[in-house]
């Protein structure tokens, strides 16, 4: 193996050098992600409307499509010392054993007890909560890498957390509600008797082991419902991608400082929290024509939203209780088969993401599960890391294209986000050990029954 | 919170600063610790009958009480690269938090899949039993954090793994058990019907669901009656010790980098690989002369070594099969009740670090596992990240050292080690969590009948 000894194996930035400002990539998209609407009068939701469900402060974030560049605060500034900046790692050995002229680096997100990049943007929307004097904040949560993430945050602020789990996760995932327990959360499993819409639900389906999209109603509802508090969110919002904008901003810093210009760049896509904040800095110059990158989201075959989604206004949750917004989806309603193990199981994408996407900036690739956790496997074997399933997608395809390079002998210059470690997914890791996991694709007549339910808004098909 | 920008939150070496050799302290020991013992002979174990058992050049390091300084082979220092250096983190907030003039530091260890400083002992003993052209290794596991390490090492080395794993851990530990397989390691619970002692202990015991003595003795047997393997351990011995000192290497060219001299040096102990490794450089001076620190090592009340134990020749394990050393021990028949969940429950302690404790260098107390966790979560709240029961022993003893500091207004410099993380300890946080942990102690009876199960030795009480 031959280590290039004029660039650390892993690249760490001074604290000095690290981010001052978010950068808000919407500054430079000439046609800019479209608004959120109301569903009940189809217009644009307003700063009057949204304040009562998320603070003010991040509501003008998710409003402002024009300020480039947002100070982060000097108390974020400093939470983010305590895990940032993260790491950008040559992986010399994948490089080896792929035996590739390709050069590979990975922004290693999971350095952090939360376990993924989740936190950068869990701190910014409980500083936010606090500074406004609330109360707390109320999230939902599926696996629970958001809801960790969310209570390290409240813990470090001294504010109040309430995490509704859905109710199958809760009790097959026991691990995740402890680690939440320890940071002082309350963790409900949903559906709950805690809400309306939850005594709802339960007397309707007394045995439902819940759905993230009755989570959400759940969390909104008890935002809305108790004095002092607001709702948070973990990906999707512009916001979020706002947040995460560390990750890529971070990655240019450490390129730029040993002159690394990246070919490729590569990004797992779920709600789109993780892609839009590494490919941030790198999109702004792509779109104000300083710089060209190939940017690519990977996402599951399973749950396919760009590269078989519809580009549409619909609603965010499945219980239809949220602003519509345009994105690529598969329909609120569309649920991934239960075998699905590798997480990124929302059925949209964040709305600048595909903006971005239907004008050409950005490729998409998705990829079946069983070759996900062969990457995984693969990665981990040679580089040490075991990667979350979801951030194995990005794996799976910068392996891909590092095979390309071996094929048509280019040293292209990779950077791929690994978004977070795989310790609380050792049951997704047991079916594939033990060759239980299957792949399954929808099919197109699933794609357009879930499709159907797409809202009905003047000007949309 | 104050702080203080001319030194970074957390100090990571640059690479060129990583050490290139580990420090023997036992070249520094003007009483070296005593030999290991044939238990057939009494008389010290030679270089011919250890290299049964361990591969050569680690037999070579056991054995050297002399050389100060043993160079770092560049195939480890490539891999120390892939998660080294860990940081030096100032505990800022703990400190606000606790309102005491004391500054605290902790070297954080957990940054790798492995969890643990596990594998920096892992790495370099599959790295020998490559050079001697070994075919694998064989070792025994209990919760799973060792043997996580060493089938990362071997995964990449490409070298094969045997682990036995105890049965009750096997099955009530699924996920630890799946970090290995992903790593391709064999994983099998002990007792098993692949040894003679495996068989003739199932047949004994039919429902038995192991011990550690029981998996020690397979592995071993494994590899003694396998051409092409031997055995790892990843404590007590020396040559442990003396990988695990790039700990306090790293440590002490992070502190002196920035002109920062510690009072007090606090490290959990089990079977002291972590403390060993921690403090060595630290000791080193002492011995010499050249400094002086308090240096405490923190052990489970429940099972006590150095506070209640008796320093003299024992078993390493409880199956009988390994060579006697000296050290403070409770007897290789004493097992920790089983409501201990902290870890740390090793009978015995390394030889060196029971000679320096004998001999006045170092201080030891014990902790009650409740009072342990209560740090354990204290700690997690105000500095992110969630630690390993044992390494939450350190934490108790820093916590109760600063707070020594806020009554008598001292600003003693305090540096702990944080080995590692408690993702894989849940199910010890749930307990605690719900109330269902409690404190034991062994009585004086309990201790004097583990203690009658002493080798006779001749010159030994």
């Amino acid at each position: 193996m031959s280590i290039d000894n004029s660039i650390p194996y892993k690249i760490y930035l001074t604290e000095d050098e690290m981010p001052a400002a978010w950068y808000n990539v919407r500054a430079d998209m000439k046609v800019k992600p479209a608004p959120l609407l109301n569903p009940g009068t189809g217009a644009p939701m307003t700063f009057e409307e949204l304040r009562g469900v998320f603070c003010d402060e991040l509501v003008r974030q998710e409003l402002d499509n024009d300020t480039a560049f947002i100070p982060i605060p000097q108390a974020i500034r400093d939470f983010y010392k305590m895990y940032r900046p993260s790491p950008l790692v040559r992986a010399y050995c994948l490089e080896e054993k792929l035996d590739t002229p390709a050069k590979i680096y990975y922004k290693f997100e999971g350095n952090n007890t939360s376990g993924s990049h989740k936190l950068n943007s869990a701190i910014a929307q409980a500083y936010y909560a606090k500074q406004q004097g609330l109360r707390g904040v109320t999230t939902e949560t599926g696996a629970g890498q958001w809801g960790t993430a969310l209570s390290m945050a409240c813990s470090y602020l001294g504010l109040d957390c309430k995490v509704y789990m859905v109710k199958v996760s809760y009790e097959q995932k026991p691990f995740r509600r402890e680690v939440m327990r320890t940071y002082g959360a309350s963790v409900t499993p949903s559906p709950s008797e805690t809400t309306n819409i939850g005594r709802a639900i339960l007397k309707e389906h007394p045995g439902t082991t819940g759905s993230l999209g009755c989570a959400i109603s759940e969390a909104v509802e008890a935002a809305v419902s108790n004095p002092g508090y607001r709702y948070v969110l973990g990906s999707v919002l512009n916001q979020v991608l706002l947040h995460q904008s560390v990750i890529g901003l971070e990655t240019k810093a450490a390129l730029d400082k040993y002159g690394i210009k990246p070919d490729v760049i590569i990004g797992c896509a779920g709600g789109g929290s993780n892609l839009g904040g590494l490919i941030s800095p790198f999109m702004g110059e792509k779109l104000r024509g300083e710089a060209d990158y190939r940017i690519i989201a990977v996402e599951p075959a399973s749950c396919p939203s760009f590269t078989r989604g519809k580009f549409a206004y619909d609603f965010c949750d499945t219980g239809k209780v949220c602003p519509l917004a345009k994105m690529y989806t598969l329909g609120s309603g569309f649920i991934p088969s239960a075998n699905h193990a590798g997480g990124l199981r929302y059925h949209g994408m964040s709305s600048i993401l595909s903006q971005l996407y239907h004008d050409g900036y950005l490729e998409a690739v998705s990829v079946e599960q069983t070759k996900v956790f062969e990457a995984a496997e693969y990665f981990a074997r040679v580089e040490g890391i075991l990667p979350a399933p979801e951030s194995s997608h990005a794996i799976r395809a910068a392996i891909d294209e590092a095979l390309k390079c071996r094929e048509t002998g280019k040293e292209e210059t990779i950077v791929f986000g690994l978004t977070g470690t795989g310790y609380f997914d050792m049951v997704a890791y047991e079916k594939f050990h033990n060759g239980e996991m299957s792949d399954y694709i929808p099919t197109d007549e699933d794609l357009a029954r879930s499709l159907a339910s797409l809202p009905q808004i003047p000007g949309q098909d």
